[in-house]
């Protein structure tokens, strides 16, 4: 029972996931579609880069992800095919899969490319429905990926900024906000492996600071600022029972600290 | 052929949600998952319970309903499975039932508890994915709910206010505001039975009135402020063909008063 | 494998769409239901219209579309199923389908009355569950559409303005504004044909001006206003990376020039 998953930047509503959704079942009826979020912000390759490291490892195996963040549409950028770990990606090969290729190497690349495996007409704007849905259709009705177009060696790919490590410091910062405000930062749960979680050590973040890392919402009272471990492993801040970000006016790429005594 | 429905807080477009669809999939690829809302407010139980009335119990029979509005996740509170009537449910223990089991006693509830039904690693802040989801998901392939774990006797819950009725006065308020801006009250349609509905009633609303309880939002001129029972069975106060909560900048505890002469 | 789509105004994170997939999975549990848009402005039957006709046809053969933008619910106003080319409809008689009838005329319409192809206690207010939802369900079942009510001659039916052509010159309007801000127009490729594209075209949106029509939104430099035929063959204004009925202050109304010099 194969399943296709669908992440974009068309925006909450947009009638456009409806298109691609059609476009996907005529060829396929009983594959299972799965909206992982259409709320990406506009062309923002990274914070998809963000999602796509989250959520598409939890999915069965030889899940079909189909990625349209795509600024390059109708340009001569390509589109690509990856195998990475048990999960299957298409996308633009525009950097979108830079996350998870930087922690795992895909076993197979290929350039979608091939016109039986694409709609017949095929718009200068809308790729997600003329050719990389129906490629993801295609796939999930067993056509192998070696089939949709030329092996590619080279990918683009960019880098996260990684946390700058010192003895009783971590210098980070807020990579981003999720749907209750919580800022989400670049500092993993490892880099913070061996270190006390106390009273010892404290969470700076632009004009605020937090002292302890702890292990949920729950821990404080309402309206305490805390860092805990989010539930994919970073760093987060939040703000027990409101919305963090607005309250304290921080945005993307706000510098975060944690100190130890 | 299972169904299992979410509801949640964790905002429209929240790619949590696709992570949750993730780990349910990859327990039982092929159970069907239905949104019902990821719009509740942040942290509202009263909110969150009042979807829960309204909408699962149009679900067909052993459908089973995961909500996940858990202000307390990671702290000591339970999450708890219930069949309430024809309904199954999994939610943390925190009132969000109370609406469902103040009008039917559930037949079975047990402690979701046993380890073998949630995902290896279970983070502290994102019980929905590791926890309630799976719970659902082995449900949904046939383990008895017994299996869960242990039985409870007393759930937590909340009392929602109900009118105070009068020889020719009910004193309610408004209860919830619906995506058509429509101001939906906690009088209902069996409080109204045996008096009149035509030109001897009057509806007030905080500085608003309006008189008669009509059948439908078309009966009246555009603009019109128009009290009606709406789908739920509950008395609603709407500007036909605008945004009556807007419009008149009523919130939830705004008090109605219905009165007939 | 039947499908059925739903395209309503109910808003994006709506419950009530919850509460109509309840009650058309109760029906038939083994449907596919895939969501369009719940994001159509409230009531308003043009943007819906426009809806249908860009994404429906992208769907397979005989898929079952149900749309709910109703501000006549529980009025006299027929419900009614129409065949349009390989599609089914079920909707409001109020315009809804007016763009589909204009290309295809239906193969068959009939009213949508029998008390057995809908719940059993029918709401003033909210006939997406109750009637519409539940027809669409019995059709999925192989229910025939002839024997959901009677036949019906004449639909309700609006004209869209349609561009006025002049020698070198084509007046046309914004006819909606997708969800990047594109200024989608009632032009249509067909209407250029033959003319030049380039830099001997100018096209005006109220103050504004851009010269060349282009194949995609990446052949311009970021912050570009450009026009280009969109992924539904109609003549859009976007600016690169941006959106541009809000940098630009332009609504749906606002006329659009397209000349040659």
């Amino acid at each position: 029972m194969p399943i296709i998953t669908l992440t974009t930047d068309f925006g909450v509503g947009s009638h456009y996931v409806g298109a691609m959704k059609g476009a996907i079942l005529s060829i396929n009826p009983l594959v299972t579609i799965v909206d992982i979020t259409h709320a990406v912000p506009a062309q923002d390759i990274a914070a998809g880069a963000l999602v796509l490291e989250d959520t598409t490892r939890w999915f069965p195996k030889d899940t079909i992800h189909v990625a349209v963040i795509d600024p390059g549409v109708g340009t001569d950028r390509s589109i690509i095919y990856a195998r990475i770990g048990t999960q299957q990606f298409i996308a633009p090969d525009n950097g979108l899969l830079s996350r998870l290729m930087a922690a795992t190497k895909p076993s197979m690349v290929t350039r979608v490319t091939e016109a039986q495996y694409r709609l017949p007409q095929v718009s200068n704007t809308f790729h997600g429905r003329d050719i990389m849905g129906p490629a993801a259709a295609h796939l999930s009705m067993g056509v192998h990926p070696r089939r949709l177009g030329p092996a590619v060696r080279v990918l683009n790919q960019f880098d996260s900024p990684l946390p700058q490590m010192a003895d009783a410091k971590i210098l980070g910062e807020v990579m981003a906000i999720d749907s209750f405000g919580n800022l989400i930062t670049n500092i993993v749960d490892a880099n913070l492996a061996g270190k006390p979680r106390d009273e010892h050590v404290c969470v700076v973040c632009g004009l605020y600071e937090t002292v302890g890392i702890h292990r949920t919402y729950g821990e404080q009272a309402p309206g305490s600022l805390l860092a805990l471990i989010g539930s994919s492993g970073r760093l987060e801040l939040a703000i027990v029972g409101d919305n963090a970000a607005k309250r304290l006016g921080v945005s993307v790429g706000t510098p975060v600290v944690v100190a130890w005594e």
